[in-house]
């Protein structure tokens, strides 16, 4: 059980319904601070989240999760002067555009891993932090490959890549950052917008999934910080068609038994 | 199975030693054709291959995985002039370099999704091409987390994702180029280098890594072959501690099949 109240939250957002929704949420957990990061301004969208709970110090930046990491470190060390500390932080930025292989993956796994690494230190309890949780927002074609999404399905497996190592014990029990994820199904945020296949013969798989069956943005919303509070570190979860449901994690790589027992071990006689 | 024999092979490959030894085997493949893409000159690595079948013709080009699209595309005009066509490409450029996110993501996912996308037409049946085989080699870490490299792992299940997307029969049966990957265990190729921990808490499982049992890169090199000769679209390789073992796909999205339903069925009445 992860409680929120009194934190100071960190949202990197899309521009997405998803986000808002969720914060939407997390202004009914009694926070301290939220911070939105997001690539445009949407003030409208900050003074609904203000009436939801005035007590809740809301900040917002304009952020592009693309920025060079030198760029990106001042960037937080400024976020930190409002901040004072970050609990917890939620990467939601994402985009699908596989026309576009390189803004994919730099947007959703390059700049969410950069971003990480950026405020790792800041919650890390050996630097001076006091440990946290970090969230990853991402999609259920990045546990399965998508026939349609090549390039967005890639990134998102990258995510649940990075997801699964940065949780190794080696680190949550060093720096007391939890990582985990919650992977969203289809929600209704695709109706609007122009979807693209990897491939030709995929476009009119991707015109039909405009008209899919998909769960609300709020329900979504809901059960990502549902996932929050009931999280422990390394989990994965999957919200879809409004429910929220715990991944059993798979492990392919039988042959690994030996190879993890000399890693283990204190021998000295290191074999060459 | 696929028959190698008279086959013009294009491999992207890094400066490891794993490259080499495949391109050994596959040069006792009668292939027809074999370019090598590969970011620095090795006339003496050339000639060795060249010394164990002199009718294979072998071309060698400077390759940055990097290099963007369209620079890309007129890279490969000029290689289609060379061989005409491509049946089979291997994509073995890799990096892994925990302190620049942005170049292990760039090499080992970014430039191979580009890479693809790039050839991709010149193989489609659909385009003029024959179809063909594409192979990504890649890493056990593709499959599970490492408690080491997050980077690296995080662009090895990119990797996988792709692999498996591009593999839909949505594809497939359409442009007759079957995917696989073939992930390669610890191999004695760390032995020479230096390797760096996402976090400084990983380190010294990082060094261990260096003096923990691998396989050689040449058994190594032969399984490669082996899982090409033998593979199926969309099927995963695992090639480590000298052996050969097909992985069995794990899929997670359970709740997926009323969503599938309706994307496969050809009801007109779509909801909304």
């Amino acid at each position: 059980m992860f409680d929120l109240t009194g934190k100071h939250v960190c949202y990197v957002a899309d521009c997405g319904g998803i986000a808002l929704e969720t914060s939407k949420v997390l202004m009914t957990k009694n926070i301290a601070k939220l911070a939105i990061l997001q690539s445009v301004e949407n003030p409208q969208a900050i003074a609904q989240l203000q009436s939801i709970k005035p007590s809740t110090q809301i900040f917002f930046w304009t952020y592009d999760v693309t920025m060079a990491r030198e760029e990106m470190k001042k960037y937080f060390d400024e976020v930190m002067v409002q901040m004072d500390y970050i609990d917890v932080l939620i990467n939601g930025a994402t985009l699908c555009d596989e026309n576009n292989i390189d803004a994919t993956i730099n947007t959703n796994l390059t700049g969410m891993m950069n971003t990480v690494a950026t405020v790792l230190p800041h919650m890390d309890r050996k630097m001076g932090g006091s440990g946290g949780l970090i969230v990853n927002v991402t999609s259920v074609i990045g546990l399965d490959p998508s026939p349609v999404f090549c390039a967005y399905s890639a990134s998102k497996f990258g995510v649940i890549g990075f997801t699964r190592s940065l949780a190794d014990p080696l680190y949550y029990s060093q720096n007391g950052v939890a990582v985990m994820a919650v992977c969203c199904g289809p929600t209704r945020v695709f109706v609007d917008r122009e979807l693209k296949a990897f491939l030709e013969y995929g476009q009119s798989f991707a015109d039909r999934l405009r008209r899919a069956p998909c769960q609300s943005t709020s329900v979504c919303g809901q059960n990502i910080v549902n996932a929050i509070e009931r999280s422990e570190n390394g989990q994965i979860w999957i919200a879809d068609k409004g429910g929220l449901e715990l991944v059993k994690l798979h492990w392919y790589w039988h042959m690994a038994d030996q190879f993890l027992h000399y890693m283990q071990s204190n021998d000295e006689d290191d074999q060459d």
